[in-house]
């Protein structure tokens, strides 16, 4: 969807066609900046503590400053999507190293960051959650520093194209022999045996809030996770396959490489999770997922 | 030095301070962009053919169109340093994927461009030349596709950083046991029996047009350069180091973690090639570089 009308931009709240940055951002020039996408659903965000403990751990891996504190953030999100009248979908934020009238790699002592922000109006819980995505396999270029999430995307950005030209949906990025995750979501297996497997956290991966809201659930949904990494051989041979991310929640992967996965149509465990988190985030599922009560 | 005021912009020409982008601009949030910076000297570029058909591999390998021919470049960079009266110093330009009304990794089918040029006056043959510089090594944290030159410059800029504060001014990169590159130049070393050495051209470097301007000059120069990767410990028992980049020209590094190269001073191999190269521009070597013609 397009970027709801009022935008955030350095304390102000303003019309997108005004919203306008110096060439010279250091977001622009050197990819030096940290963002997060955080789902709001109801009216309200699903784990904002979760966002604002990672942005912070990034701005500070990046050595930007936290502009502001999280009473502060709560407060920009909130009139963001009060202003845009938002009931479902995302705000996305951006901190940078801010803009300088000289383009230097090591920038000043302190910098003075940009904050953008957006709203932005979608479905979370769509046909995607519904119906289910295709995957192929891609090589992993990106950065060695995968667990602070800056916007150095351009390997995600590529990995989408060259996933669409091949007839699928997002990619799993392959390195040393191991799917990380998936271009802008974790990836998850469950083997014909039932055990639910997804890469362990370090460098090699973006520490995803839904990851962490799934692993919440096992308690409560008697279900056990193993992190570690797996191959993209037992991917393929998996009896399920899903990702997590924030925009797009729990998706089921019916397809890789061309191939069906299981019987090729959103599998139980799949179900079980989508329908733990939906309800965890308020929604009511006869009305928005009657399809995710289907294969309990 | 802070950048002339009269910069490019989508075609046009205006002051710095109009020169506003958007916040959804690819090169902002995705660092999806290529870039160059040409050196500028007497008024004449060096190697703008180098620069230009570099650029056009990399919009060709991050999916953008090249906007302009060769020659509408060459007009550009030339109206560039007319409108700001530059005669010594450089040209930026960068060429992102443009801005959307909706975030999206994949994007349009054909993107619309947006192209962003300055040029900044500066000295190429100054103190760095003359006196040489001290670097670090740090591990090499960037991502797979270095031969291309995009704005993914989190890791340089990072890199510059921890340099300064380890009393250095800019770091060798080290990534499996080898050094790939300075955090924005080529390295070479200079073997105690008088071996030149200088990494392979791979993914893993930029093929810096600097680096290919050294190697045009052996003929005359009567050297020969040994393409191959070299290590941490190879560069601190070098006889001499130094760097090249289309910034910085060819700077002898007299310093490596704290400690001399050879006699800590610029060497004389180090100095011939600097003095091949000034002439090569059109230097005249009595009046910018008298320190260069010493200990030949």
């Amino acid at each position: 969807m397009p970027v709801c009308q009022i935008v955030h931009l350095n304390g102000s709240f303003l019309p997108l066609a005004e919203a306008r940055i110096s060439p010279l951002d250091r977001g622009f020039l050197f990819a030096h900046a940290a963002y997060e996408v955080t789902a709001v659903y109801g009216g309200r965000f699903i784990d904002m503590p979760g966002h604002l403990t990672r942005l912070s751990r990034t701005l500070a891996g990046i050595a930007l400053p936290d502009p502001l504190s999280p009473s502060g953030w709560e407060a920009l999100h909130k009139e963001l999507i009060v202003r845009n009248d938002l009931n479902e979908g995302i705000v996305y934020l951006e901190v940078t190293g801010g803009a300088y009238d000289v383009r230097d790699f090591a920038g000043p002592e302190t910098f003075v960051p940009t904050v953008f922000a957006y709203a932005d109006s979608r479905k979370l819980i769509g046909a995607e959650a519904r119906d289910g995505i295709k995957v192929v396999f891609l090589d992993d270029t990106r950065w060695k520093r995968r667990d602070m999430k800056t916007v150095q995307l351009l390997s995600q950005g590529l990995a989408y194209r060259t996933a669409k030209a091949r007839g699928a949906d997002t990619a799993f990025m392959v390195e040393d022999g191991f799917v990380t995750e998936a271009a802008s979501s974790n990836a998850w297996i469950v083997t014909p045996s039932g055990e639910i497997i997804t890469r362990h956290l370090s460098p090699a991966i973006l520490p995803g809030i839904t990851r962490a809201g799934v692993m919440a659930l096992r308690g409560k949904g008697g279900f056990a996770v193993t992190e570690r990494a797996f191959t993209p051989d037992e991917a393929v041979n998996a009896a399920e396959v899903f990702t997590t991310s924030s925009g797009a929640m729990v998706a089921p992967v019916t397809h890789i490489e061309g191939r069906p996965v299981g019987d090729g149509k959103p599998g139980p465990v799949t179900r079980q999770i989508q329908r733990l988190y939906y309800e965890a985030m308020g929604a009511d599922l006869a009305a928005v997922a009657p399809w995710a009560m289907e294969r309990a």
